[in-house]
């Protein structure tokens, strides 16, 4: 185990996948910790799409990283020193922790106390049981509100929130088709996690697949990578229908913002309900929501998948496997045990 | 008044704008009525930008015109005789009469009938007390809900729908922002309809106008036109906000399906409720908001402007006058007394 604190700073932003000029990688000492604040050390850090929009020129929903500053990104870590009641030695913690080794929390700076008697790895802490596990409930059940019978299409669906959202709407009884890259995945979705059909996007038939699959339209959209698979995914949205706007990761890594979908009038033509969606907003019900997720996955009704790659040098390897597509399941980087 | 029944019958789909060949003027005579119909007189002819939609080769709310059918059209008329004692002879009558002299409704074809005792001219009938502005209270007062200092924003904001829409969310205390093509139209909205500000889209600087007019962002918007005003539009949508997707009338000329907008990604980081919206739906609900709209109207709080046509002929003419934004507020054709 290190005992200096290993920390990602941004040191320019990219135009394209980040690279080995988008980050210094640097040594510094364990930060020590005053009145009221906890030490943590971090053993796991999720990777997400929207890193990738945290270090664009532009505030998306929170500022973009400052260069300089530390990588912003998820984690899970250990309180291993402590001044602050609420966050005793031993405890689990799960947040922002930034792509770094050490982390200082207090309760101005809060990480979220995995409650004890939880049993799961750091991987589905990060996952099906936190912020991406969130995103799939409250996106899904509370936005698309699935119905018996409905056509429901998710996209990046053997990724981290699309798998998840795909196996709530079965479980509501709706049809579900999942989208994603390769005879492999599509495997995966149809055979291990029970969706009624998938579309292979990197296939040249796509376009005939997803109209095969969706033959009476499609009344839910849960949507995570945009581009021009969104847009027949708009264009075959039915009257009434509901669009989870959760994510457009195809987009992240452009200069210049993509064009947006031909389809677009599509939306009118049918009423559609249109909501995007930051988990962030939904944060003050994770408890709800992660309560009722375990209980899922405890009983088997859920399943929880994921993609680790072992070594924090990885991080920013990682945030690229990602956006290649090269994860099933929740991507995190394990650092330490 | 003419003893035939002139009729507009569909000739062919047009490209672009309708022309000389889309429409065969016809004589017929006038239809005889069986047992339970009635016989309209039509007397104005409403000019909707859907009317466009339908005689293009998709189906869009509603199947396409057929070719050899009578155009589609909402429009005004008394009924002249009568088998059918829910349309007593002298009742005024309101619906799809299509592009024509002469009428036959029953209880199968509906028309609706004007209550008793209503003082508005058929302009005002087919307008600000019809359809027009049936669209403009739902979709402003249930989808958009403009709550005190919210900045709305309204595009074809002198024509039917949005010089309405408009009036209603400044009654509810919104700061209200249109847009409009050139300098009288402003005026119009400023000085006569009291809106705060105007955005010239045929101005060169119509950025910068739109900026400067919303310098908090946008809460609300009302869109009718879609394009590239409406790009700048949802760039400029703030967290929370409502988008009322109630008309795209930029494209409806088009032969190919116009781009998306390429703010699309601001729906998903700001959060955005956007929905599609037909009028239709609110169809059995009419009666409440022309009620309320008649009280408004009859106090001097809503402004009810119209753009009046002379002359049967002139329907195909007035349609292109509509997309070419000749208009301020409902545009109809007057074609007999």
């Amino acid at each position: 185990m290190s005992q200096d604190n290993r920390r990602f700073l941004l040191a320019e932003r990219p135009t394209g996948p980040v690279d080995e000029n988008t980050y210094d990688l640097v040594r510094e000492p364990v930060p020590g910790i005053d009145e009221g604040e906890a030490l943590v050390k971090v053993k796991s850090i999720s990777i997400d799409p929207t890193n990738r929009t945290w270090i664009g020129e532009e505030p998306t929903y929170l500022p973009p990283v400052a260069i300089g500053e530390v990588m912003r990104g998820l984690g899970l870590g250990e309180v291993i020193e402590s001044n602050n009641a609420n966050y005793p030695v031993g405890a689990l913690v799960n947040g922002l922790t930034g792509w770094q080794d050490y982390v200082v929390t207090s309760d101005q700076m809060p990480l979220m106390v995995v409650p004890e008697g939880v049993q799961a790895s750091p991987a589905q802490l990060l996952g099906t049981l936190g912020m991406t596990g969130c995103t799939a409930y409250f996106g899904m059940l509370e936005i698309g509100e699935p119905k018996e019978g409905d056509t429901v299409v998710v996209s990046a669906a053997a990724g981290a929130v699309g798998s998840v959202a795909g196996q709530l709407a079965k479980m509501k009884g709706a049809r579900v088709v999942g989208i994603a890259g390769g005879p492999e995945k599509c495997s995966f979705l149809t055979d291990t996690l029970g969706f009624d059909a998938a579309v292979d996007y990197k296939a040249d038939d796509w376009r005939a697949q997803l109209k095969a699959a969706t033959p009476d339209g499609i009344d839910v959209n849960f949507e995570n990578v945009g581009g021009e698979i969104m847009e027949a995914v708009i264009g075959r949205l039915n009257v009434g229908s509901r669009m989870v706007l959760c994510g457009l990761i195809s987009g992240y890594n452009d200069t210049e913002p993509p064009p947006g979908p031909r389809t677009f009038g599509n939306l009118l033509i049918k009423r559609v309900k249109l909501q995007g969606f930051i988990i962030l907003d939904y944060y003050p019900r994770f408890g709800e929501a992660i309560r009722e997720l375990s209980g899922w996955v405890a009983d088997g009704s859920l399943r929880s998948e994921q993609t680790v790659v072992e070594g924090f040098e990885e991080l920013p390897n990682a945030l690229n496997m990602l956006f290649a597509g090269q994860n099933t399941g929740k991507l995190v980087v394990h650092i330490s045990d």
